[in-house]
């Protein structure tokens, strides 16, 4: 059989405040026809399928209209597991009327050890869980770190392993090893807190979600999918898309996706930026992080770059400010606040602060740090 | 066939802040007991399943619990529609699974139009709606009412009536010349607002939701099944429970649900109620509503009396306080503040204010009046 492999969809996340539902959907949709196009017998979703444990209404209804096209327009098989951004009991709505479909949406430890059957292969679909489950679950209260519980679980499944068969496992949580992007949720990584993938040596394939980057852990048959789009600045450079697999080999084979918009790097000066000639070379529907070579203050200058390009994410300075007086951290520290404000205004603006805006100033500030006080 | 109309669950539903969640388990359970005595071929609900449009998790749980139950373990039919509690869109999440297993929930203006086909009945299943969804359905701008807005769509049912069958609607709104309990929605009432019930001649049973008493309408074939449970004192004599109907006469039946805790009322002093003897006779765990004789201040009455009757709603006095020094509304007026809150304090406490209590009020009121005229 022939399985894709996808995983953190995040649906409703937000780019710099900027809505992705577009995107997600755009890309949902090209999971889809590659699906067909490869002809695989079941959709892998190795968690976080939404971002937020209670997702917005157009959430809701993108990703139910998703799984209505995979499930039931195009028959297709989901096997998906909650992650630790789902709700797992909202995420388990309809899950016992979907199963009838062969779309296996486990949230539930109990649910992850009874395999999915396929002909050739096994499918076991853990969810993200905490030690505690698995410690009442097994009523071992020797299982106290994720690492303890995995193994445990692992061997439950084992129990469970038709030799005739392959055997993948489906889950989401951090293996020890792997490195990590800035849109993920932080996990406590500690020695004992991980699980290391020499716990999956009897699984022919491991489909993980959690981390973001598809080449977080380098193990051949022990892979993260990584997201469904960059979601942070730090995925700028990654390739995202979906592993193919065929039980035969379980030799996993990289499908990019093509983004609706990109994430882009520029470096150029700010009249470059402006220049119609260089924006007209460029995407200006891409999520641009430009870096400007200027060392002079330009008022105004995230309004007037959105107004060409509408999504710029970030801009940093190549060369640092050229200010009207450098405010060193230090210096801010032994300096009066209104001087430091003073400062800051005349370095944004180019201009000093009016005598009334001073005084309104002094007046905030002498309640703010009246207020601190009384809070001491 | 033979079915049940209930309505108006407000799963997650607090009475006078106690949860809930027990009780309406007991009366799920009891009506799905209640349809296998009875050997029905469905149940109706007819909107407002959750109390709010993003229900909490517990409820969320119960409700799929439940649903799991009556359709997937009892193999029973549910004919439901969303109600104006209900996020039409969340609401929906699972539903095209469902109606494979003869679950048809609905949520949109689009699928009302479809009947439902049993062998001898054919059910309209119409949520809850605007009229501006019907303005835009049937492209017809003179649609500006809720009640022009029923009418046109109970045409379109019209034209799919299969003659050979009786013809059931299924719906969720106000039925001009029906009466209101406390526990409803404010709903905007007026003379083109309303729904009137001789729209509904061609139906042979129009099962409605929205308002709480099963009585709120007295036409024979148009009704209201009530609410679950008894949602709010105004409610304390009603009757809750289902209606069970049999196609072949359509004449409805009522059947009464035992609630797990019911709302009472009991008239006596607070030393009464305060006598082992009078509370051993009553029912402690009931939700009560006590009307006291006492003219006296009793100190920390609520407490006191919660303490021995743990959910007490409300407490009346029969026949006023005997106040230390009463306070009208009009005196209030005219007096200073302090004045009147140190009259409020020695009247429910019997007690004066200390001078330093005293002092902390005069402060918070000169700030409180302060902040009130820089406001206005």
């Amino acid at each position: 059989m022939r399985f894709l492999h996808t995983a953190d969809w995040h649906i409703g996340k937000k780019l710099h405040g900027y809505d992705l539902l577009k995107n997600q959907e755009a890309a949902m949709t090209e999971i889809l026809a590659i699906a067909k196009k490869e002809a695989v017998d079941a959709i892998i979703i190795a968690g976080d399928l939404y971002d937020r444990s209670v997702p917005g209404i157009e959430s809701v209804e993108l990703l139910n209209q998703q799984f209505i096209q995979i499930n039931l327009e195009a028959g297709l098989p989901i096997l998906a597991v909650s992650g630790n951004h789902d709700s797992a009991t909202r995420l388990a709505t309809g899950a016992p009327w979907f199963k009838q479909r062969n779309f296996h949406l486990h949230t539930t430890l109990e649910e992850a050890l009874e395999p999915i059957e396929f002909p050739e292969v096994q499918f076991f679909l853990l969810p993200y869980f905490e030690p505690i489950a698995a410690r009442l679950y097994f009523e071992d209260d020797s299982i106290k770190t994720i690492g303890q519980a995995v193994l445990r679980v692992v061997q439950a499944m084992e129990e469970k392993f038709d030799p005739t068969k392959k055997h993948v496992l489906v889950s989401h949580f951090f293996v020890a090893g792997s490195f990590r992007t800035e849109s993920e949720t932080t996990v406590e990584v500690g020695g004992l807190d991980a699980v290391t993938s020499d716990t999956f040596t009897a699984f022919d394939y491991v489909a993980l979600g959690h981390l973001h980057s598809k080449n977080a852990i380098k193990e051949g048959k022990v892979r993260y999918s990584g997201s469904l789009l960059k979601y942070s600045l730090s995925e700028m450079n990654d390739e995202k898309g979906v592993w193919l697999l065929d039980s035969q080999t379980m030799e996993p084979e990289f499908i990019a996706l093509t983004p609706l918009q990109d994430i882009k790097h520029y470096e150029a000066s700010f009249a470059e930026l402006t220049d119609p000639v260089i924006y007209h070379s460029l995407d200006r529907e891409a999520f641009w992080h430009f870096e400007i070579t200027d060392r002079a203050v330009i008022p105004n200058m995230m309004n007037q770059l959105r107004a060409i390009y509408p999504y710029v994410l970030t801009v940093e300075r190549k060369n640092g400010h050229d200010v009207v007086r450098q405010v060193t951290k230090k210096r801010a520290k032994t300096l009066a606040p209104i001087v430091v404000l003073q400062d800051f205004f005349k370095e944004m603006t180019g201009e000093s602060l009016t005598p009334t805006q001073s005084e309104w100033l002094e007046t905030g500030l002498t309640f703010a740090l009246d207020t601190e006080k009384r809070e001491d």
